[in-house]
């Protein structure tokens, strides 16, 4: 171990490299309840390209594992650590390189903040769409890590969608580019998208290239009350049925509601069962809501509210954003589910929820990015009793077990990780997963980067 | 050879099959032009997954090449045939299985021609965006496999991002099933991302989930003439940079209105340097098109004029698509590249592309999906002159070194297969051929399908 501090050392700056054993075990896992965290060997965050060879070029050298870190808010353990690992902190890699209005890109390094990122782009009256609920704090690096969502996937799709070229740092320390700065390119295969969601197994991102929109008008919101998820989702499928492309289409449900109204005082609406917020960002976006209005009504909405502003827009996002943070308040301890299935099939998706809780006499409150059919079932449960805590890892199980009967899948957005490792391989089947070990082979044929992790 | 006809026969109906010298010859190729092309053993047409399973399975038994074909369109020789391989054509694959409004999606066999998916779902009201200009001939199989664009790139994107799913016949006939049903989801690498663009080398596409949208209100368009390439790239520039959204932004030099004039008598303005097609298809396209035609005015054009009516537009649309079929009428043989560059690149592109005209005293006429930044230059020369077809050749090459150079690829839409061959490394580089090459092992380790092309 003091040969690899060395040999570290050799080619880093002294502030770059930590083993301050407080710090490290603060460098030891992500955001994601329950699962298993290693201590590092030592804590590196470089700043430039030729300092994250240096440490890939070290960790082939001496066969020691490397775990990639953005932020660590990722929410399924992909960002842990394994014992004796190189954590590879990328945040002080943050600078944004370049923000072209002609071309519509931005090129930035990977520690840049999500939310930094979309405002500096803003003032050239640009959008980068991607805005998953943590955009504060995540970094672009661990978005493209985890092919992160957000609100505005129902009209702007995912990271995915806007990585147009990456640079990336193999495992053995070379240094390999992918894609393009173009709009449009199909030399060779796609090795910018495997690397999207690849939850750091493949390399790392030392450079992203991005699709940018040209900023869309303020949206506005408009909320909806429902006396039951199954109405609620009876006007989401009529709305994407009419051909409406909201800028946002969410649902939150009474647990997480009171939750919310709880933690911050929102004045959100108590009673409800269901909260289905829709917004758009069209050049008239009160006739797009009237229209959204109306086939809320007709579903059987008990009341449908259009925010009076734009503030008040801001207003009804924030609650939504804080869902997540606000249901892991409800008791000691969450665990937080991201089942994707068909729209139409989401109706059968809340329904089986609540079947399972009751199943397992538990509170599982569900906010949903309900548009694309991504629901975050989260189980809340008391962790010192043992009992209860079973029951919450079944129940987690057995929502996931419900989305690929449903024709879903186990994970939306969050990333398989450590939490959904055993469920990976029953999503994807046995070809699938042959495949996905060759090409990790080809990538990283020594198993260094993110041991344990994916599959 | 007499038994690889004796086992594809037992797993495949008598018609499935053919050996007739005159059908297998008239397999042999796509439309691109000075491609080797050797002689298959057979051509097979499949009309299930099973069939195609058996046809992979004899291939991998008997170790014979396979090479995949959709309608044969293709503009790089990736369809080609080499001596003694099956062709496997998925043209009798033409089932749509499903149209979805509520979910969006649409499930294809890969021989179903892209117009007739365009007009099933159209019924639906909803849209299926990809639509290269050969959409009433080329399959959806060759859409995946090219990763095919079009006119409605520069607002809707191409063909990749509207693949959400695929079933995949693997070298060694196992079924692969990759992506999903849902609009999002990020479990396991993105295999389905990695097939499109494939060009048939890492399995045979037998099922597809594709996005759909709503359909959109028709589009209007508008022409406008420039006095040179650089005006008209100055007003592409301006119209992006000023956040507009067009459906296209597309553009055809004076040899190529000529062309299209002289083969279809389709009245375009005869003295234009370079003629800019703009189309919206907002809810107010003649706002928008007012915005774009001050745009190019002030950038220098001398005329702008928006289409009467619909069927004006569709005029001038049918005037664009026709272009790479009217520029093969102008000598006895063309060559067609696919150079995209960044947007703000494009002047120098064109520019640069009138000087290798210039230097080898050819004729290469351009059409551009210019707001993707996507030309076509088409160099024009006479087959029976050795001299010229070097020359031709020349430029040909030398046009997508200027690509390069101008930090784009050397193709955009059209894709590598036999044409594009040496290129492909130039622009990809040492280490990403080597991680090409570990990909394809791991999907056909015995380099069956479709040897010789891309890489
Ligand atoms: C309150 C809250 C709300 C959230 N809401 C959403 C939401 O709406 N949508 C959503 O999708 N997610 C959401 N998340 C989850 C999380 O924020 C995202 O997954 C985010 O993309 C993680 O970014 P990060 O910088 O924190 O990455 P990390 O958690 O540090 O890492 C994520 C993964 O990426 C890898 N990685 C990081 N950087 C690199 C790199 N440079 N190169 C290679 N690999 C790298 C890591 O190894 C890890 O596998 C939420 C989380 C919280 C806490
Ligand atoms: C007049 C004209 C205009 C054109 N305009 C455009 C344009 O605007 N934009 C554009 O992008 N292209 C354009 N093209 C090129 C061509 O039409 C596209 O590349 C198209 O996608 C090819 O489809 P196809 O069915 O003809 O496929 P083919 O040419 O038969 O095959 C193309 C590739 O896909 C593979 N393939 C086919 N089916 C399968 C399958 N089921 N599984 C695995 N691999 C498969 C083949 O092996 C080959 O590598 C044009 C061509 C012509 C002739």
């Amino acid at each position: 171990m003091n040969g690899l501090l060395e040999q570290l050392r050799a080619g880093l700056p002294a502030e770059a490299l930590t083993t301050d054993p407080d710090v490290i075990a603060s460098y030891a896992h992500d955001m994601a309840s329950f699962c298993d965290a290693g201590t590092p060997a030592v804590v590196v965050l470089p700043r430039t390209v030729e300092q994250v060879q240096h440490v890939m070029r070290t960790a082939t050298a001496l066969r020691v594992p490397v775990v990639p870190q953005g932020a660590r808010t990722g929410l399924s353990g992909a960002a842990n650590a394994c014992d004796d690992c190189i954590v590879l902190s990328l945040v002080k890699m943050d600078r944004i390189l370049e923000i072209s209005p002609v071309d519509r890109i931005a090129v930035v390094e990977p520690g840049v903040i999500n939310a930094v990122l979309s405002r500096a782009v803003n003032e050239h009256g640009l959008y980068y769409p991607p805005d998953p609920s943590s955009w504060e704090m995540c970094t672009i690096g661990g978005n493209i890590g985890t092919a992160s969502g957000g609100l505005c996937c129902v009209k702007y799709g995912v990271t995915a969608e806007y990585v147009l070229g990456l640079e990336v740092v193999l495992a053995d320390g070379r240094l390999l580019t992918t894609g393009r700065r173009t709009a449009k390119g199909v030399a060779g295969y796609d090795l910018t998208r495997l690397f999207v969601g690849s939850e750091g197994s493949l390399g790392i991102v030392v450079k992203a290239v991005l699709a940018l929109k040209p900023r869309p008008p303020q949206q506005l919101v408009l909320a909806a009350e429902f006396p039951s998820a199954a109405t609620a989702c009876e006007a989401i499928c009529r709305i994407m049925e009419r051909g409406h492309t909201p800028s946002l289409l969410e649902l939150m449900d009474r647990t997480t509601v009171h939750a919310v109204n709880r933690m911050a005082n929102m004045g959100l609406p108590d009673t409800t069962e269901a909260l289905l917020l829709a917004a758009f960002d069209t050049p008239d976006p009160s006739a797009d809501l009237a229209a959204v209005a109306e086939l809320c009504t007709t579903a059987g909405a008990t009341e449908v509210v259009p925010a009076e502003d734009a503030a008040e827009s801001e207003m009804l996002l924030q609650a939504r954003r804080m869902s997540l943070t606000a249901l892991e308040t409800v008791k000691s301890a969450t665990m937080i589910d991201d089942v994707c299935v068909p729209r139409s099939k989401l109706g059968a998706m809340l329904e089986g929820t609540v079947a399972v809780a009751e199943k397992y006499d538990l509170t599982i409150g569900v906010c949903a990015h309900a548009g694309d059919g991504n629901t975050h079932p989260v189980v809340c449960f008391d962790h010192t009793d043992a009992d209860e805590s079973r029951r919450a890892r079944e129940s987690f199980d057995e929502i996931m077990a419900l989305g690929l009967e449903l024709g879903g899948t186990i994970t939306g957005e969050h990333g398989v990780g450590v939490l959904k490792k055993e469920w990976l391989a029953r999503e994807l089947g046995e070809v699938s997963v042959e495949l996905h070990r060759g090409i990790k082979q080809a990538f990283d044929p020594l198993g260094l980067l993110n041991p344990g992790k994916v599959f």
